[in-house]
């Protein structure tokens, strides 16, 4: 946890060479709507250049041991802060296979580790984002290039992203891979289609069954299996009983292999 | 900066719960890849469900003395520990009105407080996620309903994002604030048309007046100012040179009006 002691102190820095700019910036000749208007809803700020400036950000950063990009904040400047690297996790596998359970439990997990980390699922992107969508094959395709679009740009702000969904045909997957580059890593739940089909959490295999759903992945609709996933989770076939591990102990696996890849630190 | 000492002191605390998890799992029943082929790009985990687990994240999450949500990490513990709150802070202004200057200013600012804090503008959005929308009526409707999505995404998972768009139109605004809710926050960069124009850091004003460009904001195509943005940057009218503030001193005074409303606290 070095990294956020570390982030603390260098924070505690930054703390006490600010004030200079907030306070220049009371003293300077801008008007600024004073503490109670804040509590109204609007707050108008009429911002002329002064004469004499004083306040200058980048000159407050430089005063830092960190070297700052002009108006921005670089990809290396936050890993370091966050001691962690931006990654995307794109776990894929049929309805069933655990993908967001284990999703969730890692996020859990790595949240616990003081890491920052976020699952992307369906149920805050098909609501949101991607309500605008059906399930036509162009549907289909286009949901899964805006989740891997965003996806990047969660992990470009340094966050350690978890993408639950099905994501069956392997050239989409291949396009988000392609997009996001090597903080890609593909999780593939390996899970057989009658193990699934028995857990049959949501029901929905059976509905499938009985026709009242068409085009469901794995009854009449493909699942095309990664052919190089960065880290394939299976059951057990020999010594096992088949069934599934908790999800805390493949959260504990993942975090092993995240962790050997460099991704939680930087 | 109490709140990242806290939560260095915190993380210590877990992490010294949780290399017991870490533990159990190598000495458990489950065929972990060794180390050696972590060098390897693919990595195989086998997972069963042994007889007795003593892996549970979740008994770990309660050693401590944050209540955790089964499975997910809610929104006060997330913030809690960034000390912060996710928000969106959406700048909407007129081509050449500061608004990206400002928004990356902001975002290093906050940066140099310890605050989780990304910038979303057209750089990162209309190469990406709105690459396949164009300049119609219906898809800069979508252009902003998208950005407003992704916005909420952020938002939600505790980051302060700063959202650059023109977005000129009240309604497109007006249906990401309802989506967005409490935690929207209108930035109005009101530069009059004049001073934009003469200052056409993009050389897009002239291009457009020279009728290169078609459909320009401000130009042949409207700009509808927020009726009730929470902060309206303005030119200085009386006293003032009619020139803009330098950025940091935006950058400043909405700190300021940030941590009043209660956003740079958890």
């Amino acid at each position: 946890m070095r990294s956020l002691r570390e982030l603390a102190r260098f924070a505690s820095k930054v703390t006490a060479a600010y004030p200079t700019a907030a306070g220049s910036l009371a003293s300077g000749n801008s008007s600024i709507a004073p503490a109670a208007s804040l509590l109204q809803r609007r707050v108008g700020i009429t911002m002329s250049a002064p004469a004499a400036v004083d306040v200058d950000a980048y000159k407050v950063g430089d005063s830092t041991n960190i070297k700052w990009h002009e108006g921005s904040v670089d990809t290396a400047t936050r890993e370091k802060a966050m001691n962690q690297k931006g990654c995307v996790l794109w776990f894929t596998g049929l309805s069933g296979s655990g993908k967001s359970t284990v999703a969730y439990t890692l996020e859990h997990a790595l949240f616990q580790r003081g890491k920052v980390a976020q699952v992307l699922d369906g149920d805050n992107i098909r609501h949101g984002l991607n309500s605008n969508l059906g399930f036509s094959a162009e549907d289909r395709e286009e949901n899964i290039r805006r989740i891997g679009e965003v996806s990047k740009l969660f992990a470009d702000s340094g966050m350690i992203t978890l993408v639950s969904f099905i994501s069956p045909y392997r050239k989409d997957r291949d396009q988000v891979r392609a997009r996001v580059g090597d903080k890609f890593v593909e999780v593939y739940m390996k899970i057989p289609l009658e193990v699934c089909e028995q857990r049959d959490p949501k029901g929905l295999y059976k509905a499938a069954r009985a026709g009242k759903i068409k085009g469901f992945t794995g009854i009449d609709d493909p699942y095309e299996e990664p052919l190089d996933a960065e880290i394939v989770m299976e059951v057990a076939k020999e010594g096992g009983d088949g069934t599934l591990a908790p999800p805390e102990k493949m959260a504990a696996a993942i975090i092993e292999i995240l962790e050997q890849k460099g991704f939680l630190s930087a």
